[in-house]
């Protein structure tokens, strides 16, 4: 395969204008650096000639000499007999690019689609460096901000009112990612033996935090596609929970979306038995393709809903930063609640959100592209390898919810699938009441030619264990320190 | 009173050699905000004039007049009639200098003890701007560290190494901070109902956590300078608890150190109990002036432990990380408690601590110094305007334990603190077990003028209180959005 290149032109443009007070070779590294860090620049593509750089950039030759010279010395370019100056990433990253959780990371080749969580977009190096420009002005404190920087509180609050429900900044506090203000909110919430509707399948972490919490979990049954919300209303009529904890804005796993009025139908339901709503909305703001307005948040049809958001699955999950949307009064007990988990989020992380999102509240028009041909290309590839495979297509989230074949095991394909390179979650792990054995969630958060690979070596994983050839899935041997279920976010 | 100021000598020396590669002017405005930002120019100094910084300095006078301007439009340099230029910070800081958490700040002038944490030592800016370098190694990847960044880890185990208990990184997760890692070990650990023993007086969100959690709390009591360790030893046996969470090193509140021997004897005990240790030290590295070497950690005398650490106290709060480091076998079931909380730590705040600790693996001896002059300022002060406090000065940690005299109440003497713009963590704040009402905890973690001014207005508050005077408590009214137990860290 040929060595894939970046024009001249092209590279000018992503460069843009170099940063004044600093020399130009450097702004010009630095500018090139950020883009092949960030994948605008993949790995692995030639750069222009020094003579072409220098051409469409108004820059002297020496400049981008220099500037080549500094970014070879940190690892972000190789220079390949044939084949000029590629794109590379420090030997460090290239250790870390599967996104690995555990010790044991997976070996070269190995793709990894445990995770519902993509490499951070364009544009976040620079909101980092922002933010430590702004961190002076919190270093004269000790650093506990347990409810949050107050400009951003604003901003999410802002977020709110433009996704259609009013919100002050004091109706919502920074957490530590969804995950720890989900358990917050549990906490504040429950007592011990609690009854808690969650929709099944759900997102496995949440049952995880429930189990532990002693809640005593009503599956509340989903359709391949979405809700049955008549079944749903009474369900939840039928449990009287003390809560609700629901996905409604592509769900997670199944990507399914809750129309406007199905919330209204819901939301009445909830109402009438006392339950209140707790809405994770970490993916809310990840629409591909949603043709019309979006619904409302369920806030809008239930005030007493307690929202839960993250920036990790818009913005970065590296960031590890999320918040928390409540009614006023419910504020105390949860920060109550908050400070035996964590006493604030850290300040930086928090600077770097407001930085995002002032840039861009949900999703960057790139990352929404980005994520679209990936799932093209999941989707056509599946289509041509598996066409047994039933899914359907979500207009937003990050993944594929598919049905295998008659008398195909999921457990038995994960277990298939990592011989042939390829790390899958399988349906019971996020399954509530047990079953769902015939579903696997698929990610489509790699490039399009790496989700491409994953759907071929799907289909013969499937293959191997429709021919009843798979080994026993005891006879793994598990790297130490490897937990037992490993993570799924 | 006169101005401060701040001589071109010293400034030159607090400047130290020019970053190269960028104009003189920008790094010598860096270089001046920085020391401005984290207090090594304090504020409201002047700074020496142009003409005399370029005299000490080896650079041309424009440099020094264009880094001035920078400042001033940054924010950190005021021009004063008759004072020159004096250092300032920009305005949002100013507002968050108290480190308060509640969206009620305290009011101008309000001196805020309840946290025993402080500003942000020297260097701290320095090491995020560090850390962003290093970024994007890490942005190829989904951005969740279970464990943690592999180099810190390292680096982590390498300092309990140095201080006595040889440990592998894989014996180490990097956590949310210390509150998180405590959390998480707890959840691993104990069932509901579980005994824990715990000292008496303790940290206060630790209480929280284990009754949130549903323990049965066992209190082991503390004289005021330390353990009774028969005494402790025998509560130990008697109690057959699953867990004990202890503070060995400089106990908080106490500030007491748990001797070599001692340590022995109760590692003793525990074993004997089958009681696993969780040991807390978070304030281990805030070593005042201890006489010769320092008791080696808990874990070298009881490999069954679980210690928990952090770097709030030791490097700066607003870091928010901290670290668990476990028997190996433990470490699967950590990790599964762990990923109900939160999926990771931030990669850039792990970054900042791997820098910080290679540069001051614990405290700098900057701090250190000045730590040990504000508790000097705030005994000495005590001494003379309080001579019936009773208290013992310890070697470390970061506060006095003080005893108020006879028939005085700690919650009305923090009642009337209030009033003197004073604000305090009683007594009954840090009890298991209900009592210690005369006992307050004061924290020396601001400045020695403040520790001074803060001991005279106790004082005031002790004598309201004693002559009868204080109104009573319950006419104060509470911020709106304010928990009713405010943050005590």
């Amino acid at each position: 395969m040929a060595t894939p290149t970046v024009s001249a032109a092209r590279t000018a443009r992503l460069v843009g204008t170099l940063v004044p007070g600093r020399p130009a070779y450097q702004a010009l590294a630095d500018a090139l650096r950020h883009a092949v860090a960030d994948g605008r620049i993949a790995v692995g593509t030639r750069l222009p000639s020094e003579r072409e750089l220098t051409g469409a950039l108004d820059v002297s030759r020496t400049t981008v000499t220099r500037a080549y010279e500094v970014l070879r010395e940190a690892g972000y370019l190789a220079s390949r007999r044939g084949s000029g100056s590629v794109a590379t990433l420090p030997a460090a990253s290239r250790r870390r690019g599967t996104g690995s959780l555990f010790p044991a990371d997976p070996a070269e080749g190995v793709i990894d689609l445990t995770c519902a969580a993509s490499r951070a977009p364009a544009g976040v190096i620079e909101a980092y460096e922002r933010a430590v420009t702004r961190l002076p002005e919190f270093l004269c404190g000790a650093g506990y901000l347990t409810l949050g920087v107050p400009e951003l509180r604003e901003v999410i609050a802002d977020r709110y009112a433009a996704r259609g429900v009013p919100t002050e900044p004091d109706e919502v506090i920074v957490t530590s990612g969804a995950v720890a203000g989900l358990g917050v909110v549990l906490r504040a919430l429950l007592g011990r033996g609690d009854r808690v509707v969650v929709e099944n399948p759900t997102y496995p972490n949440t049952v995880d935090s429930l189990r532990r919490g002693g809640a005593r979990l009503v599956p509340l049954a989903m359709d391949p596609d979405g809700w049955d919300v008549p079944e749903a209303a009474r369900t939840v009529r039928a449990a009287g929970a003390a809560a609700a904890v629901l996905i409604p804005d592509f769900h997670n796993p199944t990507g399914a979306l809750l129309a406007e009025d199905d919330r209204a139908v819901l939301a009445r339901a909830l109402r009438a038995a006392g339950t209140v709503p707790v809405v994770d909305e970490t993916i809310a703001e990840v629409c591909l393709d949603h043709d019309g307005p979006l619904p409302r948040p369920f806030a809008a049809h239930d005030p007493r809903t307690i929202s839960v958001g993250s920036s990790s699955k818009s913005h970065w999950g590296g960031l590890r930063t999320g918040w928390v949307r409540a009614p006023r009064t419910a504020l105390p007990g949860l920060v109550e609640a908050r400070v035996t988990t964590d006493l604030g989020a850290p300040v930086l992380e928090q600077l770097v959100l407001l930085e995002l999102m002032r840039t861009s509240p949900g999703l960057t028009e790139e990352r929404r592209q980005d994520l679209r041909a990936s799932r093209d290309a999941l989707v056509t590839t599946l289509r041509r390898v598996l066409p047994d495979l039933g899914f359907a297509v979500p207009a937003g989230g990050l993944s594929l919810w598919c049905e295998l074949p008659d008398g195909v095991d999921a457990t038995a394909v994960a277990v298939a699938a990592e011989d042939e390179g390829l790390l899958l979650a399988a349906g019971p792990r996020f399954s509530v009441a047990g079953g769902l054995d015939r579903w696997i969630r698929l990610p489509y958060v790699l490039d399009p030619a790496t989700m491409t690979t994953a759907a071929e070596r799907l289909a013969r994983a499937v293959a191997v264990v429709a021919d009843g050839a798979a080994r026993p899935a005891t006879s793994r041997r598990r790297p130490q320190g490897r937990p037992s279920r490993p993570l799924v976010a």
